[in-house]
């Protein structure tokens, strides 16, 4: 069961992109909208092996701009490798010598799984603003549905940061039976107000952007200028103010006081600019409207009632973190859900770190962090497999 | 010396805005960036009565947003009244009994003082992005000509919030024989990347709006959209988590989970885009860009030898406020430059207020800011007018 794929820099070296279609034929995917939705593509990938009695899959949960390319590189020359390549290999804390990892592109998402980019076959066009509205919910409950497709009975854990750790919580809430683990990493249990008005912000700069043609842009042009705006907006909210002054302080770009200059003198300018006009490159403007509504309509604990109700049956061992420069998902927010949990006497473990890379740190480098969240799934391992930590199952 | 229009809610009452005409023979205003400025418009306010050895003038200064009317109402059915009224008038912090306030609009404003929506007097039309790159040493400077028109010689205080803060900073620093004290609240001597950052994408907003027109947009039709969207993403950063939780938390307009609504689902969501709404129609968005890009550049303190220059003849009793939730000018930034005044041995006391506003806190009531700046106003008065603090030049 080796995986002969393994690089020598402990990366997942070259992987395959793969694509699958559910919802062909018979019943549709049911939305908590109540409409439905067929035939339905998903994109994946997979890293590691399954072992012998599939007791070893993870699943990671991507964020509003990730996508299904969690590891590894698509072709040797790949600039970057996929987005949590730093926790997703031989040795590294999903381990790919021990785990089955499956990521995979979410619902409503642009890029392979179906999403308002996609052709509506009822009109064999975009669905654009067609699209039916989504949830936190839809989502796992399209990734239960692709875990049925690869015929997988038991997942060893759930792990996710932001709102890949909304998705991580849905697991256990919606399929308590199922999951042995789940790591919620800089997340919450249901948005404030300052992230939904983040979140509107950002909405409108698409929305009013002149070439958003209430989202039947797909034969024109992209209203690219208004989410390079909400983009560049969310990114200043992923960096924590001291990581900011670390990275740029006030250093210039253009020193000398000129007219009509109003967009480049500081460094963090440019930085900024950078970001919107890459972004817009790779991802759809209606797949940020229809995700960021879904963050902020995700609450699983509105009142006391349903949370008891909600948690009665789950008995999934808990993992949730934090960072402390991470403003935008607080710690704070992760300590409220840690308290629901431990009120209703679930298995729940917190640990803050420290960073200075604010909401992004759970897609950084650390020692600390990594340790962490290797010993969490090493334990999750040991106590829900039959095999034994020291062989494992990889390819030494 | 009565003051004859104070009214009996302790409001100055009625209120009629001046304008003059400064700069118009002669020199003109020369600015920072090398050009210069000349005629130029100032309009301005003032509230109380100056006393006659002209000992008791106040300067208040306004913020990105503000304007020349601080106080009072200009018609009796005003909505609403100057941004300060909570600390302006017969009682108040700024005691129209004692003092004579004026209150003018920044150089590059929009409302009765020379910006770029002013007519270049070389073209005949608007100076939109001809307009010159102006500092708030500028802004400062042309004050001080203001105060010179009048016929004033001392000032007993200047006081502003956020930028006004900095540019009764600058007053002290241009002017240092002139100031007696200076209340410098939620403000900074420098702004951060991350204020920077903020700054930026809001002027991206603007510029991207294709109305913007290279700032030539005054014949045809404004970057109303572009400047809301800068507004409203200013906006929450004016305000504190918790105050939003408190003011909106998750309450919903629209609890119904539908297709295409995505801009009014929550009540915030709703809040933000009035308040975008509204300021377009009174805002320009050149001065938006010419008075942003002024806060980026103020930086009084480079350097340590710049920094003891500047503060040499520096004798004025300064006053600095923070509140608890600003994390747009955090009470770090305060305290950054209390140590700054602190090792030059400069006058200057220090206090943080408890307040849920955030940023806007400067301008809202709040029993013990109000009885601090009370406090240190009088006090001022006291030791630096030869009049006794009990008969006061007011009205009873």
């Amino acid at each position: 069961m080796g995986n002969s794929q393994t690089s020598p820099d402990n990366s997942v070296g070259i992987v395959e992109q793969q694509k699958v279609t559910l919802f062909d034929s018979g019943q549709p995917l049911a939305l908590e909208c109540g409409q439905s939705l067929g035939p339905v593509d998903v994109a994946f990938e997979t890293y590691g092996t399954l072992n012998a009695n599939a007791s070893n899959v993870i699943i990671v949960c991507h964020a509003l701009s990730g996508n299904a390319h969690a590891a590894g590189r698509h072709k040797a020359d790949d600039k970057k490798p996929g987005w949590w390549d730093h926790y997703i290999g031989p040795g590294k804390p999903f381990d790919t010598d021990y785990f089955f990892i499956i990521s995979s592109n979410n619902l409503g998402g642009c890029d392979g799984t179906t999403g308002p980019s996609s052709i509506n076959p009822e009109t064999g066009k975009p669905f654009g603003l067609k699209f039916p509205m989504i949830t936190i919910g839809d989502i796992a409950r399209l990734q239960k549905a692709l875990i049925d497709h690869l015929g997988i009975k038991k997942i060893l854990a759930v792990a996710g940061g932001s709102m890949g750790g909304m998705i991580a919580l849905q697991w256990v809430l919606d399929y308590p039976d199922m999951v042995h683990g789940c790591a919620i990493i800089a997340s919450t249990p249901r948005l404030t107000a300052q992230n939904i008005a983040f979140n509107a912000v950002a909405r409108q700069a698409i929305m009013l952007d002149p070439n958003f043609n209430n989202g039947e842009y797909y034969e024109g042009t992209d209203p690219a200028n208004g989410l390079a705006i909400a983009r560049m907006m969310a990114h200043i909210t992923y960096l924590s103010e001291a990581g900011l002054d670390k990275k740029f302080g006030r250093r210039m770009q253009n020193p000398e006081l000129t007219s009509n200059d109003f967009d480049h003198d500081f460094a963090v300018e440019s930085y900024l600019r950078y970001q919107g006009s890459s972004f817009v490159t790779k991802f759809d403007a209606n797949t940020y409207l229809y995700i960021t509504k879904a963050m902020d309509q995700f609450d699983p604990f509105p009142d006391p009632e349903t949370t008891a109700k909600r948690l009665e049956k789950v008995n999934s061992r808990i993992i949730i973190m934090s960072f402390n420069t991470d403003w935008r998902f607080d710690t704070s927010r992760s300590k409220e859900l840690v308290k629901i949990l431990n009120w209703h006497n679930k298995t729940v473990s917190f640990e803050e770190f420290s960073s200075h890379h604010g909401h992004d740190a759970f897609l950084m480098e650390s020692v600390n962090y990594q340790q962490s969240l290797a010993s969490f799934l090493l334990r999750l391992y040991q106590d829900f497999t039959d095999e034994p930590i020291t062989s494992g199952n990889g390819s030494t």
